[in-house]
């Protein structure tokens, strides 16, 4: 009998090294990792019988079938920097196995299947994310083809270097009727499934997000001769923002508030902080909760600018809100997990997600795969070869009972 | 009648455009910058009668006279990054006026006189400072020769390829029974020459300061998923650390804390901070008022760091007691500040000079000019061509007036 998980540890473990050097795994959009990365999903996608096409906003799409209504699977390639093995193009290595093992098993389908490996979901290389899946959505925002990473080089550019085209990124997007639902396996990014001692989890809805640009903007001087009554000290007024943001997200059980980035100019030993600027990024499973957050955040910025005598300069940025998943979907992938032998534990979802785009194409499902210790985004993240054939065997017992489903 | 003041702010303004690129003056030391300064240094030294050599430490000197005892002026040719056009440079071309002043007016003096432009005072390419004073005071620790700047340079290696010569740094050490004192003349760097409606003040003392390197060390993970309560975030610790420090120096008069530079890792919207590195500078009057409040920051942050679950590194890594200016050099400074108009205003200064270290060698004196607004280590830093012409007259007076005391 084939082992579906100890394939896809194999499969994970030689594409990690597709990564800038470092600790972990550092495998930004559009870079010769990215390239390389490709042929070895390539090569997944091949094995289960489909064609592969790279689309023009970079995604690898893999489909079989001949029918026009299609179902699809899939999640995205990229990695933060120094993260793990598993976060994202797990979720493309275990749709490929997915596909592969429902042909073995002799599952015929209604409909098509495209498995999407996507190019970039993480938006650490530039300020922007989810242009595959929007793409397919017909929800993209052309301007950002001109947001510059930190070397300068153009969104638009590093695509097209790359082998995509942003001008045919419009004719991408794909017809709603045709479209059946999309189903991303992903790696739990925290300690719920751990905790319960469960291997797979069905999740309920990927909570929202808004991220803030800040700026304080104070003035500098010299560190001994300014005295500390008349100092307009950026990073003074930015460390009391900071401190605020952390107590704001401890008060509210499901609300996620975090400062990841933070610049400090001119940034030296004997010079009073001129000015800093620093990222806010809020989440919460309903969109009131999180427009409450930040809402409550801007007001607590003014008034700190205001008792320091800074200058504030805080801007939303980016937003998505909360997607619920399809309630259909749902019960066909509890389903497939009960019949695995689990629970079929229900969760929502505080990380973002390629299918939190896909849900504006079509009614979206996610599976969660227990992480070891709860983390991601560092080297250390997990998910065992258990628990991944364990989800090989519910995506594709999955598709078996939706395909019988679309037949009656 | 010569316009010293005039000929100070011309040549100022010419040696402000030895910069790097970007607002204001940043001259680094051993840079290209430095060398263009240096030529036009060298002018004003020889304008003055002086020969002038490059010392081993990169000190470029200006002798007058044949007496082996010596009297010593100068300033440091180094700004900080995006500084202003007055700091240090100023003192090494009033000081040269003076002696040209002193010239013009047929004084005659026992002793040689040294006009030092020293290469490195302020610390911001290499994590130290003072080199030049230190060689000639016999006082420096070699071992900072392989201090790196953020290219990864060393510093003997920055300083072979200038002109200098590590390896002779030991021999630039000169007898303290020749020394017969040093006089650095340097914008007042404050607001209280301005207040009192001042061109000119007599520095009582420079105030002494400890730098302390401060790392908290947490833990990163995923800023959706991670919940708040289980999170070791180093940023947030951080914050409360800086909030604190700011603190303890509002709580004495003449305290000041800062935290200049702080670094944040891995620094991206999405992922929970896992390290913070900054650092805080203490400056005092007193040592014993500068050490109370290192002690009692280093215990603040132990109670952070375990009351957040963070590791902590602190470590004081660099010192330098108050300097109390020589009383007998003081008086004829004041002397001569008062024959020019002034009050002879006696003040502390609040930063460090090059004279902290020339104090090892020979008595000292400072005499600080009004400086607009009080700014300094910006480029809208100022000190008009008037206040500078009284300084350059008040230096001549003063060194007729101990040249006269040594006779006699």
């Amino acid at each position: 009998m084939t082992d579906w998980g100890l394939i896809a540890a194999e499969r994970l473990a030689r594409i990690a090294r597709c990564s800038a050097p470092g600790p972990g795994v550092t495998r930004l959009p559009f870079t010769t990792e990215h390239t390389l990365a490709i042929e070895d999903i390539r090569g997944w996608m091949t094995a289960a019988g489909m064609e592969t096409t790279l689309d023009a906003a970079g995604t690898l799409v893999g489909r079989i079938g001949t029918p026009e209504n299609t179902f699809y699977m899939g999640s995205h390639q990229d990695s933060v920097r120094e993260g793990g093995a598993f976060d994202g193009i797990m979720g493309v290595a275990l749709a490929c196995l997915g596909v592969e093992k429902a042909r073995a098993d002799g599952t015929t389908l209604p409909f098509s299947i495209e498995v999407l490996a996507f190019a970039d979901e993480e938006g650490v290389r530039f300020p922007t994310a989810l242009i595959g899946p929007r793409a397919l959505a017909g929800t993209i925002d052309m301007d950002v083809m001109t947001l510059t990473d930190r070397d300068g080089i153009a969104l638009g550019d590093a695509l097209g270097a790359f082998g995509g085209d942003p001008a045919s990124i419009p004719a991408l997007a794909r017809p709603r009727d045709r479209a059946i639902g999309y189903l991303e396996t992903h790696i739990e990014q925290g300690p719920v499934l751990e905790d319960a001692d469960e291997a797979l989890g069905v999740v309920t809805a990927i909570c929202g997000i808004e991220r803030h640009s800040v700026i304080f903007r104070g003035e500098t001087g010299h560190a001994g001769t300014l005295p500390m009554n008349t100092r307009r000290d950026a990073l003074v007024g930015a460390s009391e923002f900071v401190t605020a943001a952390h107590e704001t997200g401890l008060a509210q059980a499901d609300l996620r508030v975090t400062v990841g980035e933070l610049h400090v100019a001119p940034n030296v030993v004997n010079a009073v902080p001129r000015e800093v600027t620093l990222t806010l990024e809020i989440r919460a499973p309903e969109d009131g909760m999180r427009e409450a957050a930040g809402a409550l955040l801007h007001e607590k910025a003014k008034e700190i600018a205001a008792r320091r005598s800074l200058d504030l300069d805080m801007r939303r940025v980016y937003q998505q809100p909360a997607q619920p998943c399809d309630p259909a979907l749902r019960e066909a992938l509890t389903e497939a997990v009960v019949a695995a032998g689990g629970r079929g534990l229900a969760l929502p979802s505080g990380a973002t997600h390629d299918a939190s785009a896909m849900a504006d194409l079509c009614p979206i499902s996610m599976l969660f795969v227990r992480c070891r210790d709860g983390v991601s985004h560092v080297p250390e993240e997990h998910a065992s070869a258990d628990d991944m054939g364990r989800a090989v065997g519910a995506i594709a017992d999955m598709l078996a009972r939706i395909g019988a489903a679309h037949d009656g």
